[in-house]
């Protein structure tokens, strides 16, 4: 099979933009759909590329987003065939950024482009927000690029991600919102001594076992309509000088939350403090806030894009908010509607990732009926 | 201030007997004692030098015992004074194994010379048992040295062991026995996996929380007449990859019960299987048994040594089974009674480690009288 989606697709994954590489796919993008009408708007920040790629100044505009950088390869010699050279082996197409994210930006690329083609007096505008750093610190990429349009004042309307959120067959799966990620790191202060005199020790384990115990058993909310409930994991701790005889002086624990719109970060940090001081545990507590929740609850672009789903494949997706975070959560802020969808997620990250050639141009043709839906 | 005694401590300490060296520190003691009618017998096992030095063949035998090996000296620029050159200064004679143990070492070495001299016809035997492998792991020294005793029927009837027992004030403490030492290593079993996806891991921190909790809260036993209470230290707790999304799929958790003679380590190993299989936690658990605890009930060795120390010192010693292990460990399973008494333990191990001219002196005066009322 041969198509301009699948041509496309090729050349991104032939570029290695390993994160946060670009590679010139950015560039290739533009040359798409500057031949449509599109207008390039390059918005670099530090060493990152970022792209506004929009078309016509009248509301409504939809969005289309996504990134071209791509995690590492991994351990090269897993890899049946080169990761930076697209490769179709039984119906499946390989390569790294085969499903995150080439997959979805080629698709809903080359939707745009037929869509204008097909539908040259459309209403409305559409753009496309493309980065070089979500799979990196997600610092200088989709942040910032919100921040630009917000200060100006741009009005988005509708956003779909290209992420791939399918999961065990391609159309199965509509992410409408993420969790928001809570991390702290947490230092339980002691006295380092002997075992043999515990009566001169502070034993930072010790003194901490029963809050740990309790914080693991805690129910931080039971998530609601659209949410899981909140989940609290220790990733990491670490105590001791590897003497078998020395009682450490502290111990260094690392927890994250994955919290549903039913928690705040004020909240349970409130509650992870109320714990420790009940136990009496002496500690230094520091906070990272990976990324806030937010949702897009049923409405005009969940039906559309199940919709067109439904029409492509048969298939009736579902709403989910589980799994990691995405750029989503920032371009939320400045959009009152957003969801992700794109191809089976299984092998992303992961060696010999590939994406179903047959679900490429089913993808393409998804996003091309929810244009034709929003804007005809 | 010169004596016999002080000589034979400044030439001990000039060796650097690091362990497991004894630079020639063995063959001084032998000299010492050969003159006035001890045998040595050279018990070398693997690298480690080790002596057993007897006078007589009658029955009651009295033993001394001690190390020649010393700790490295740490940080060499923090030392006053060079750590293998025994210096004299403000009353107080500073080297490495001043206190940990030449002090003890040369003192009974020249209170055997002297009760000789003094008491030609005394009754029983007198024995020095020596060891260069005390500081180092242990195996190829008094252990093995008692294996041998063992093996051809010696009988030993009391053994002072010259370690460093004193406190605050030099004669206020006598060790009557040691705590036993057990050490557990548990790798508590979990399923590796990302934060973001908490039903597909197995979280080990938080399947043993509640166990962990339990076993620092647990009364082992309450101790008895002698022996304080057995404690449990978690020394060393390690978890985690690093990476904050990631939950690890195994905890490695390291501790060390002191107990008294009111557990055994069998007993104490089935509570915490016990614990751990009450919470359901899946886990590996190895143990290493570091030495049982040893006791000598107040008795005619104990008053024997305590009215000594009092003649000399004006003192009344303390029974204490506190602190670490010790070589008598190995001697208590070949003698009924023994007791260990030496000088001031606050500078052991460390850098400037020293002992009071005065109580060197002092301290093989009250080895003499021992071996007066035990043997005359
Ligand atoms: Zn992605
Ligand atoms: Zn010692």
């Amino acid at each position: 099979m041969k198509t301009s989606t699948i041509d496309l697709l090729v050349d991104l994954i032939n570029r290695d933009s390993v994160t946060p590489e670009d590679k010139g796919c950015q560039e290739r993008l533009a040359d798409e759909l500057q031949e449509v009408g599109f207008k390039p708007e390059w918005m670099p920040f530090e060493e990152v590329k970022n792209l506004w790629l929009r078309k016509g100044t009248e509301a409504p505009l939809v969005v289309f987003a996504g990134h071209t950088d791509v995690v590492p390869t991994g351990p090269i010699e897993r890899w049946e065939t080169p990761p930076f050279t697209a490769t179709i082996r039984d119906g499946k197409l390989y390569g790294r950024g085969a499903a995150d994210m080439k997959a979805g930006v080629a698709a809903f690329t080359i939707a745009c482009r037929e869509f204008v083609e097909e539908n040259p007096n459309h209403k409305g505008s559409i753009a496309l927000l493309i980065t070089a750093d979500e799979e990196g610190p997600s610092i200088n990429g989709t942040v910032k690029v919100c921040d630009t349009l917000k200060a100006r004042n741009e009005q988005l309307d509708y956003c779909i991600v290209g992420e791939p959120t399918s999961s065990q067959v391609f159309g199965d799966t509509i992410k409408n919102g993420r969790r928001g990620s809570l991390t702290g790191t947490l230092t339980v202060k002691g006295k380092q001594g002997h075992v043999a005199y515990p009566e001169k020790v502070r034993n930072p384990i010790h003194l901490s076992a029963a809050a740990m115990a309790e914080l693991v058993a805690t129910e931080w909310d039971r998530g609601n309509e659209y949410f899981p409930a909140t989940t609290f994991q220790i990733s990491n701790y670490h105590s001791g000088t590897g003497a078998t005889n020395v009682v450490p002086g502290a111990a260094k624990i690392v927890f994250n939350f994955r919290f549903s719109t039913a928690s705040t970060p004020e909240g349970l940090k409130e509650k992870v403090h109320a714990i420790l001081d009940k136990h009496g545990v002496d500690y230094d507590l520091e906070w990272v806030l990976g990324g806030e929740p937010f949702l897009t609850e049923s409405g005009p672009l969940t039906t559309i894009v199940q919709e067109a789903i439904l029409a492509e494949t048969g298939i009736k997706a579902e709403l989910s908010t589980t799994g990691g975070t995405s750029d989503g959560r920032f371009i939320a802020k400045i959009c009152p509607q957003i969801l992700e969808f794109g191809p089976i997620n299984a092998s992303i990250h992961q060696v010999n990732e590939h994406v179903d050639v047959n679900d490429i141009e089913t993808l393409k043709n998804i996003y091309k009926r929810a244009l034709k839906a929003l804007l005809t």
